[in-house]
């Protein structure tokens, strides 16, 4: 271990008084330039790595974070999000962290623009943002870049943004290894279905569009001749909907054995081929939700894929605040694993890694 | 965020001075009874929470962790483990935290003995252990119990010892799991190779060994029709040694398309392959390791499973350093994730998870 440096050896090698060293140590005024510069100079010969805990400790500020989501139901996604971030803050609580989590409606651009307005207004420390649009999340961070307040983007990269930091996952990359997944026990099938989540007839979520995409391309690539049935179903439908539609595409297609979802939805799937008694269907999935997990664990859904939601909302937190109290470098662009979960190893899955 | 709590309003809280508060939040002596009552009714109340970074930091004593480990080539698992301790101990520095790394030879016994006798004389504050057989282990760490020093099993899991925690992966589920992912690539075939590393024909690590097993289970219940060849590579073997038994075993079982292992060298089999221009056997293997993950890309490998070795060693660094530095609970069984890589998620691989 390095020998600890105290600020009276550096005086002393410097040349100054120890109120100078501890003035340059802390960036404060007072200090002329010749005396700055050899107390930089004894420093550097002395390899002296500053305390960063003590200091930040020791300065006793407060830091306010924002964080900007999606409006979800319990047990979604967005929730391991929260609950993330919720003990990373937790967990700085000795650093005075206060984390203050704001919603928006997803698929309206209005809400998103209202609701970060009022953060701009509360001028946060920091502020981490699970994107809109791209030009509307623009209206948000150019005001964040003016004001000098750090954001990191979550679940979609937007690099033209410049953020602090992104964390998520590679959309399309996941996309495609959910195909070669999926073809590993579907490859000699005529066809799948594709369950979608869309509002007038889009899909909403950017991450999800871009696996499709990924999705799409390993199957053109190496399985063209498997058709790929697209069943939407609406945002905001009910359970009773949902089950009538599931109903209506299988009786239609007695062929199809295997179903695949960008979403975090494929319990849908799982729960209906359960009560109606349909054995001869596989599921692969997205997202270590509770239904979903469950439905791992009866054998209704085959696969999962997950991608650490609890750990990118823990990642954010910690990042502004390594960035912004310990005042450290950290790594702009963080992709989540791509985890395959089956029933087989999805005891070990770590939400936590903590 | 809860407001902070001062020493003053805790002693004027209490009725006593704010010197007696001092000395109750330290543990320290010379307060009387009724006043350290009075004290911690008031602490209770307040619903106080001790800031333990500060506290640790204040205290300023120096830490020594020992890590036990195999010795190891380079590009190994252990060595994966041994970066993933340093750094934490690296970012743990504020706090002191000093660790020195030993190395015993696995198949001996004896050189287990004599390194851990040298750390027990050395009395750290506590220590990291890959275990030899239990009861050698237990020579050991029943010493360790006797002087009161609080100890870390990693690798594999030995509960009669009562180590303060444990790391590593549920080896017989994690066999089990690689039958599972095997068979979907080799359903139909009529044989497998089971390459191994053995000394005087027997598996020496345990967690291989586990692995195994975990593996023939799920063999027998799902495919007891397929072959299990197995090829020993003697463990000190050349790589000359290595090329001409592989060449043996291929000549002599053209049949055999897919090979495991549940050693961390899958990329002997896979650089023999690239080599002897075979491109009709596809490889599973442990560990993410250099070589590995190049034979991966290259298409030589076809699937990894990973453990997590560098997470492991910097989680029984952080683990020692929570229990002992900052004297808060920690968790008694930590099973690492059992992930599945493949070329299309590797580059995902969060080899740090920081």
């Amino acid at each position: 271990m390095a020998e600890r440096i105290r600020i009276k050896d550096i005086a002393e090698r410097a040349g100054v008084s120890v109120g100078t060293v501890d003035r340059v140590l802390h960036d404060r005024p007072n200090v002329s330039k010749p005396a700055r510069e050899k107390v930089e100079q004894a420093l550097k010969e002395m390899n002296y790595q500053p305390n960063m805990y003590a200091s930040a400790l020791a300065y006793n500020k407060a830091y306010t974070f924002c964080l900007l989501i999606p409006k979800h139901e319990s047990e979604a996604y967005w929730e391991e999000i929260e609950e993330g971030a919720r003990k990373c803050e937790d967990q700085r609580r000795d650093f005075h962290i206060d984390l203050e989590i704001r919603f928006y409606e997803r698929s309206n651009e209005d809400s998103f623009k209202a609701v970060s307005q009022e953060i701009v207004d509360a001028k946060p420390e920091g502020v981490i943002i699970v994107p809109s649009s791209l030009e509307v999340t623009r209206g948000f961070t150019d005001q964040l870049h003016q004001k000098g307040i750090p954001f990191i983007l979550l679940d979609s990269y937007m690099p033209d943004l410049r953020p602090l930091s992104f964390y998520g996952q590679d959309s399309f990359c996941s996309g495609y290894f959910a195909a070669k997944m999926l073809m590993m026990l579907a490859g000699n099938e005529k066809e799948v279905m594709l369950m979608r989540q869309t509002k007038d007839g889009h899909v909403v979520s950017k991450q999800q569009d871009n696996r499709e995409v990924g999705f799409r391309h390993y199957m053109h690539d190496h399985f063209p001749q498997i058709v790929i049935n697209v069943l939407d179903l609406p945002l905001n439908g009910t359970r009773n909907e949902y089950q009538k539609m599931m109903a209506q595409y299988f009786d239609e297609h007695p062929a199809t054995h295997h179903c695949i979802t960008m979403t975090s939805k494929a319990h849908l799937v799982g729960d209906y081929l359960l009560k109606s008694n349909r054995r001869d269907v596989q599921i692969m999935g997205y997202d270590m939700v509770g239904k979903n997990a469950k439905c791992l664990r009866e054998g209704s859904i085959s696969f999962l894929i997950a991608q650490h939601a609890y750990m990118q909302g823990y990642y954010c937190v910690d990042t502004l605040f390594r960035a912004i109290v310990l005042k450290k470098k950290v790594n702009p662009v963080n992709y989540m694993p791509i985890e395959l979960l089956m029933k087989e190893n999805i005891d070990f899955y770590r939400r936590t890694q903590i």
